[in-house]
């Protein structure tokens, strides 16, 4: 299976399983901006062999100073991390909780992390009656008192946002909350439904925002968490010493000051998202609702097929999609595919055509396309 | 003072503390290979934006399979590390020991872990009038038995070696050691002395390794351990999802297949360590004895300087070096300096001699020199 460490995105993998080269793979079993990265992060990388040879900031203070005077919070407020993933790692570290609620399905690493850290996990069952929302269904389903809940907004791998009201509300009864908003920035209102403002004040609500996601940059590894100043600092005293290499503060401080890559990506998205969403369906496919720049879908019964014969078969066609089966509260039909550009969504389009006319889930190996 | 953020290196307090930009300062304070980074690691740079939109191997697979032929060991014994400072953290996390034997001056990171792991440190005082080795002395002045020693071989900020006969005596005596070759590379008979292959197959030996100093890429942080494979899989399980960046991956394996920088960078330090060493013994200054591409000296009474004098002076002259005294185990009057190309460490000379010819260590602010 292409999820071998647990995740989408890894294209040496495919290439032990399919064959072929890292370029013969169209990619979607992980979600990047297909518009990224911008021109200013290009010339950053250029310019990147002048400045590799000095240490990091071991605070990044440009970055924190630009992502501070962004979103309107205190300096204080501002944590930078290697990747999302080290945040979530910390933050967990941080509050060690005896027992976290984590809604299934959502992103592996929250429960990994709650785990490593010594902590139990509940599954808070979304439903797939209630198209996967985190509700007050959900909310309520828990009876005994866990010490931290984690959420995405929007979820992984559903694409479903989470209520603020509800987020306050559980806020108000005394949890303690992460909210992780990797994907926010694909959400058209994703600046009025961010609850940065009160994470920077609030000791028990926590955000997190990755950057390599929205500017396409996942091999640098980038990330931020918004917590109280107190939080911050238990964050950073746990965090190794130039966790953020520097390529990834310089190319975090370029890629903030491109404003017109994100109208043009929410444009992109505005479209495409629903094209593809409706082409899955005449394929027969069933798909759930969702705002961010990734799809949820399961297989009929009728086709035979599951997730993993559907990875294997379409990645013989050189298209890698995510099997989700592997998301905790999910069976084995359900596949998460990223939203691309027309041209690569058709192409996937057609090889999952193509797939679920044929019975070519057990058949063959190596690739078929080049 | 430049340790604001407790290590050398750090050029942007350096510009707050003495103005001027980045350019204009000759950094003494952290001990980067003055030949690199090689050719080849200048190329993968070059190219980098064709990779940077996806995510890292999470598994290292390509370097790791580069580093075990490298050095003869299985593969499932290599773990590769976000800088040597992740793998400080990882495997003091893995060990947990209550308490840990620390030599004192050795490099910071070691205790801040053992604290961070809920652990006590024993400073194991290494003396001036030893010229700071590690020796039977040192070794046995620690009467009750600690879980776990940490050295660096050869030691920051001294340079000295630890004898393996004394790592061996300890390991026979049921000791775990965490061994911190980041430096070794440096060393003439550096690929005689290390104990990798060793680290490789006992479950109480970790050898740590970075190779950012060496090929002179502190920016993108890279670093690996050989260890035991039980102990490797507990600091994996432990390790944030693609903590290592691909750029770095990238890096690492490029830098690998230039085997001519290494033979010029032994080159460069033998004519020019003993030259920089002798130098600064004739301008006064007390020098100890070392190995590696830093040396470190104290002040005499007589000059009325301490290291912290000394900094802001030199830096007022463009040239960064360390204070020593930060350093648990050093009095106020040690600093540090790397060995850079022989233009460079006379300019440092000639600062050097200025400073401490004239009382400057109170006067004025902002730069003298561009």
């Amino acid at each position: 299976m292409l999820e071998r460490f647990g995740h989408g995105g890894d294209l040496l993998t495919a290439q032990e399983a399919f064959g072929g080269t890292a370029a013969d793979f169209l990619d979607f079993s992980s979600n990047m901006n297909p518009l990224g990265p911008p021109q200013a992060v290009l010339a950053v990388i250029q310019d990147y062999a002048r400045i590799i040879t000095a240490y990091p900031d071991p605070a990044s203070r440009r970055l924190i100073a630009k992502l501070a005077s962004l979103h309107g919070v205190p300096e204080e407020s501002v944590l930078i991390g290697n990747g999302a993933a080290e945040l979530i790692d910390l933050i967990i570290r941080v509050k060690q909780p005896k027992a976290a609620a984590v809604p299934a399905p959502s992103f592996i690493e929250y429960s990994d992390a709650v785990h490593k850290a010594g902590g139990q996990v509940w599954n808070v069952p979304l439903l797939e009656e209630e198209q996967f929302a985190f509700n007050e269904r959900a909310a309520d389903s828990v009876e005994a008192r866990p010490s931290l809940w984690i959420f995405g907004s929007p979820n992984n791998p559903t694409g479903r946002r989470v209520e603020p009201a509800l987020i306050r509300r559980l806020l108000d009864d005394g949890h303690t909350v992460v909210l992780d908003e990797a994907f926010i920035d694909f959400m058209p209102d994703g600046e009025a439904a961010t609850l940065i403002k009160e994470a920077a004040v609030h000791e028990r609500l926590t955000v997190l925002r990755s950057m390599t996601k929205f500017y396409a940059v996942p091999g640098i590894r980038l990330g931020y968490a918004i917590a109280h100043p107190d939080v911050v600092r238990g964050m950073r005293w746990l965090q190794v010493p130039w966790s953020v290499n520097s390529l990834a503060q310089a190319i975090g401080e370029a890629a903030l000051e491109d404003s017109g890559f994100a109208e043009r990506t929410l444009e992109w998205l505005a479209a495409e998202r629903p094209y593809l969403a409706e082409q899955l369906g005449r394929l027969g496919l069933r798909v759930y609702p969702g705002e961010a720049n990734y799809i949820l879908f399961s297989l009929p019964t009728e086709t035979g097929l599951t997730a993993g014969d559907l990875q294997r078969a379409m990645g013989r066609k050189g298209v890698l999609i995510r099997d989700a089966s592997l998301f905790a509260g999910l069976g084995s039909q359900y596949c998460r595919v990223a939203v691309k550009l027309r041209r690569d969504n058709d192409r996937l389009l057609a090889a999952l055509q193509a797939c679920l006319a044929s019975d070519t889930g057990k058949a063959g190996a190596g690739l078929e396309v080049k």
